[in-house]
């Protein structure tokens, strides 16, 4: 069962939200629609509008008022990739910066910011007002997510809880308001709100905890990027988290590692080796496992409808993917 | 006469505004309290929301609705001026980042992001649903002009149209919505709306051409970077746009320069000395006291008031200003 089969019904409106990301970002001006054309080429599993349109089934299912949130949605997700690349080309090439690579972060970061004012552009059109307030903080909430990363990178002394609490607001959130406005904008009631929010809350813990189990077990062509990348770039995840508590020997490595990144170098083959020999995957995936059992409970305070097949199917499916 | 004593009346609510910024940018989050206080403590002109109050007393002056659109405004010149600080830090240690500076930059990333967020959150609750859409229009503008700016960085062959089309979007823009957006929220008419924004653009020019001038003819103290910093950041401006015009050798070896910055060195004294002879001065000056000239002219339109006096000095004060 692939992703795209659960929500095969919605396709036609997703390809119309596509449409309009894609003339959203269409700047009048050449570097930023080169930039953003970049960017959408670059394709994604525009999983938020989906969350956005399966939650709006739970009411009075207007594309027009959809569009005004999924859309942002997508947008601020997208903007916060493109920070994300600032950071990530800087960190590659450390202490090594052409000029061409300035320009690129540069560029970079002001079509982020560009993209991010679309995104409340759009928003501002909804004739939800409440919807504005819930995206911005959500904004708010993920670069507060983005600066603990940055604090808590490099740091084995780290507990579970932090991690859970920096993923929370680098991922679940997005996906929770997600849901929450899919139902608002449909207006669907304040409890079936409620429960979608939380809904989207536990699914988007699942998914960015999967996420964080495949930077160890995928391949470089099923991630796009090589295997271990995180743990390379100073991003102490739950396994490797697990890891360290099991093996003595591995946290001293790793405390090598990441106190000196760029003097010491990583074995990642064999760390990642042995984070998979540590039980580490197994326990990630019992922790998913939680947030799609928790999740999927969330809908059993909706009355039954037949759009619950879907939104378990997904929860399910972001708890066991592979890629 | 400083710019102080032309608004000592609004003085009260200037600091009710500093108070509100400062509220909203204490976040609950010691990193990014830290990066905001830091930003606080730089102090500025704030001469957006001097620009706001001003243009509400056109109206029904409701300091509560001026908070939504002044606050907004200085945050998302706060958070412009955080971005560029990811940049000039990157310019300043080219090719020779830390570890450190590394980190400081990327938390001043998503620092400047935060405070965007929260630009746009405060702005979501104003009674005026107009005032969204023109914030975001705003800094998309801004955000293209900062590319425009990126794009033509080291660029010797522009024109003054560039140049003008340039700080358009990065520096008038915003003094012209203040301008709008203080008389929007007060409830003047159309109109007084519409003069008040080409008031503040054309205001917005004269202050960005007359903030180029001082970066050559400022001391170190007064400016708080060494003078000719635009110069050699391959920031070209009007001024050196004009040497270049008038002398083939300086030309000569700005190009030189600007081809390769990072290899070939600018004779900085020198050059500021062959500005100022130039006549790019006066020649700038001229050029700024035409748009406050037309600045002044856009108050015409309004039936005269007393608020005129203060917007006029401003005008003046702007065009001539020392530092």
């Amino acid at each position: 069962m692939k992703l795209v089969d659960i929500y095969r019904h919605l396709r036609p409106d997703i390809v119309k939200l596509e449409r309009e990301i894609e003339a959203q970002v269409q700047a009048d001006h050449p570097v930023l629609r080169a930039a953003s054309t970049h960017l959408l080429k670059a394709g994604g599993k525009r999983i938020r509008p989906v969350f956005v349109l399966l939650s709006a089934q739970y009411g009075t299912y207007d594309l027009e008022e959809i569009k005004k949130v999924a859309v942002p949605l997508e947008l601020i997700h997208m903007a916060s990739l493109v920070h994300d690349d600032v950071i990530d080309n800087a960190e590659v090439r450390r202490g090594k910066k052409t000029i061409k690579s300035q320009w690129d972060n540069r560029v970079a970061m002001y079509t982020g910011d560009y993209i991010f004012a679309k995104a409340t552009e759009i928003a501002a059109f909804s004739s939800y007002p409440q919807v504005h307030p819930v995206l911005s903080y959500a904004m708010e909430e993920m670069c507060i997510g983005e600066i603990e990363q940055i604090r808590d990178q490099f740091r084995t002394e780290q507990t579970l809880k932090q991690y859970l609490k920096r993923i929370r607001r680098k991922t679940a959130l997005l996906i929770s308001v997600s849901c929450e406005l899919g139902a608002l904008v449909s207006g669907a009631s304040p409890s079936v709100q409620y429960a979608l929010k939380w809904y989207g809350y536990y699914v988007g813990m699942a998914f960015q905890i999967t996420d964080d189990i495949l930077d160890f077990v995928g391949s470089e062509k099923e991630l796009g990027k090589p295997a271990g990348s995180d743990l390379i770039q100073g991003n102490i995840t739950y396994p490797a988290l697990y890891a360290m508590e099991k093996n003595p020997e591995f946290r001293k490595n790793i405390n090598r590692y990441m106190h000196n990144p760029s003097e010491e170098s990583l074995e990642v083959e064999e760390a990642i080796e042995i984070i998979r020999k540590s039980g580490a995957v197994n326990a990630a995936k019992s922790l998913a496992d939680k947030y799609v059992a928790k999740a999927v409970r969330m809908l059993d305070i909706i009355p039954e409808e037949e759009q619950h097949a879907s939104l378990k199917k997904i929860a399910v499916y972001i708890g066991s993917r592979k890629f």
